[in-house]
């Protein structure tokens, strides 16, 4: 590919040519300065950050994009150091990124420690960087969001979007990556509790991680999901829309059996993604995925700019207050405050 | 309460004192054509029907507001006549309400059928309602919302809103009422798919029904619902915020087998519903959860006022397709193209 980086602002240029580049040192500081750049929120960087975005664009998309969740205590950085390495030993170049909303409010995220994956964070082929740690769940995952493509520009071939079982992360990162995984715990109600929070049904793929400590729940946590997830599909027509039994070619979501601190089961997991990949590549399902996220993702952005315009605009400000008041203790009916605030903006 | 509708047009004058009265013939048109006016999208209809609704406003509130759910088959129809009469009988007027997407679709909804509770809609205490037949969801739930005001302010002190299990339909109904009941058949699967969609998580009291059918597979279901419950209630704290354990005199989640063909269980059912209500009141749980709903509703309804704004703006309407299609191909960074529309609009 040639690059024509030649449109772009000098500092700009220096970033977009050193993220393609190949040198290993220029290319790491580029692509933290980039990504500094886009979690900024001026609005002379975030006009740079999006002539950036656009130059980079056309070497974005090429890397496999693959989702980690499971609540803390499962095991996720374990898994995530020794499939890093794994990868890595097999060729590839891998980049960990987190979206982690609750580490705007904690100050500290568990994901921004880099020392909880020692190994892999000082590897040459492997990028870490952490939750971006302020803004709304929306805010963050757009930030992580655009790091990603700026993992895919460098030449990252694998991006594991890893996050916690706070809130809404987990639709956030499986709305951004090509296959979802969930680690649990051998643990009975650990399933009903992803089944409940509908996380269950966003995974192509259930990991029970630490099967060695108690084989028996273990497998009883096998059988149980197994179960679950197949009545969870047998009404799949009203759920996910990646889900269905229109041909024989689809994947089905499964579960396996790991060790992460043993390293065991861990081929099962590589294969079990490959042939995901695979299926989903030739089904054509794997870019049409992506082109819904892209889609939702304009609109998830567009509403939320609305909804900020709509909290500044200076005569709504002015009146918001009093209505949101008056509609709590039920004085004027929320439908007639919505319209009149509205009617403020015109 | 004096009403005083003096500041009224003449028409909707008419209307409100044909709603606040006590002639029933009359009433019962007034009801009718508010509710036309409300659901009609001129705008001039609009301004007239928010006039109305402000007026109308400080007689409504003082009903109990019962949402009840369940998918086509399982009994909603003879459930609620059955339950409409008996509630007639102690002395209550019941309005009964429908939110349901589908019939925008279908063009007929099952739930627009008056004939199917043939005697509780002639009865002259019983107020029956079909479902708005167009727009989304959000839509259709806002005419419900405001024709529950109507019948509030027409004195009907039950309050019954009925969907069936499509979409997002649950959600809008908890929403808006102060006890959401889920009525389940006694299958397996049954409780999986309610966890799944998030409905379980949404039922104040889950009511078995057609019980009577097969009584071991009603006991199975009770208990395995009971202990689904359980299990989601131990996190509640991440959950439903109108769940918790920070008091002995909080309700938590029951579940009761009826049959509502041969009218047993009614009695428990209404006792349930009762104790309930005393404790929300009690606890100022009922008025928060209002007012919340208050809150929720006025949101729902500014940010669908944007969206719609947002659309038919001339300079968005213009560029819209071309971005959403550079978007989709992976051409223009979807943050970076919501940015760009949302600047078209200042």
């Amino acid at each position: 590919m040639t690059d024509d980086f030649s449109h772009l602002p000098a500092s700009e240029q220096a970033l977009a040519a050193g993220i393609a580049g190949t040198q290993p040192a220029v290319q790491r500081r580029a692509m933290a300065k980039a990504i500094t750049l886009l979690e900024s929120t001026r609005a002379d960087h975030r006009a740079r950050a999006d002539a950036l975005l656009d130059a980079l664009l056309p070497r974005t998309g090429r890397s496999f994009r693959l989702g980690i969740s499971g609540v803390p205590g499962v095991g996720k950085s374990t898994f995530i150091e020794t499939l890093g390495l794994h990868l890595i030993g097999l060729g590839h170049r891998v980049a960990v990124l987190a979206v982690d909303p609750s580490s705007t409010v904690s100050g500290g995220s568990i994901l921004g420690d880099k020392t909880r994956m020692e190994r892999l964070s000082v590897h040459p082929h492997a990028y870490i960087r952490p939750s971006p740690s302020s803004g709304t769940l929306g805010g963050v995952a757009e930030k992580t969001r655009e790091a990603m493509l700026v993992a895919e520009a460098a030449g990252y071939d694998i991006v594991i979007i890893e996050t916690v079982g706070v809130g809404q992360s987990e639709t956030a990162v499986s709305g951004m990556t090509d296959m979802f995984c969930l680690l649990q715990l051998p643990n009975a109600g650990d399933d009903l509790q992803a089944i409940k929070k509908g996380v269950m049904e966003l995974a192509d793929l259930v990991v029970i991680n630490k099967a060695d400590i108690d084989p028996d729940a273990a497998t009883r946590a096998r059988a149980q999901i197994t179960s679950a997830l197949r009545l969870l599909g047998m009404h799949a027509q009203h759920g996910h829309p990646d889900r269905g039994h229109e041909g024989a070619s689809l994947w089905l979501p499964r579960v396996i059996q790991i060790s992460a601190l043993k390293g065991a089961g861990l081929d099962d997991f590589w294969s079990a993604v490959s042939t995901f990949r695979e299926l989903q590549q030739a089904s054509g399902r794997l870019a049409q995925r992506r082109q819904q996220q892209n889609l939702a993702w304009m609109w998830e952005r567009i509403e939320s700019g609305l909804r900020e315009r709509f909290r500044a605009h200076p005569e709504v400000r002015g009146q918001l207050g009093e209505l949101t008041a008056q509609v709590r203790e039920g004085r004027t009916a929320a439908s007639v405050a919505a319209r009149r605030l509205l009617d403020l903006m015109t």
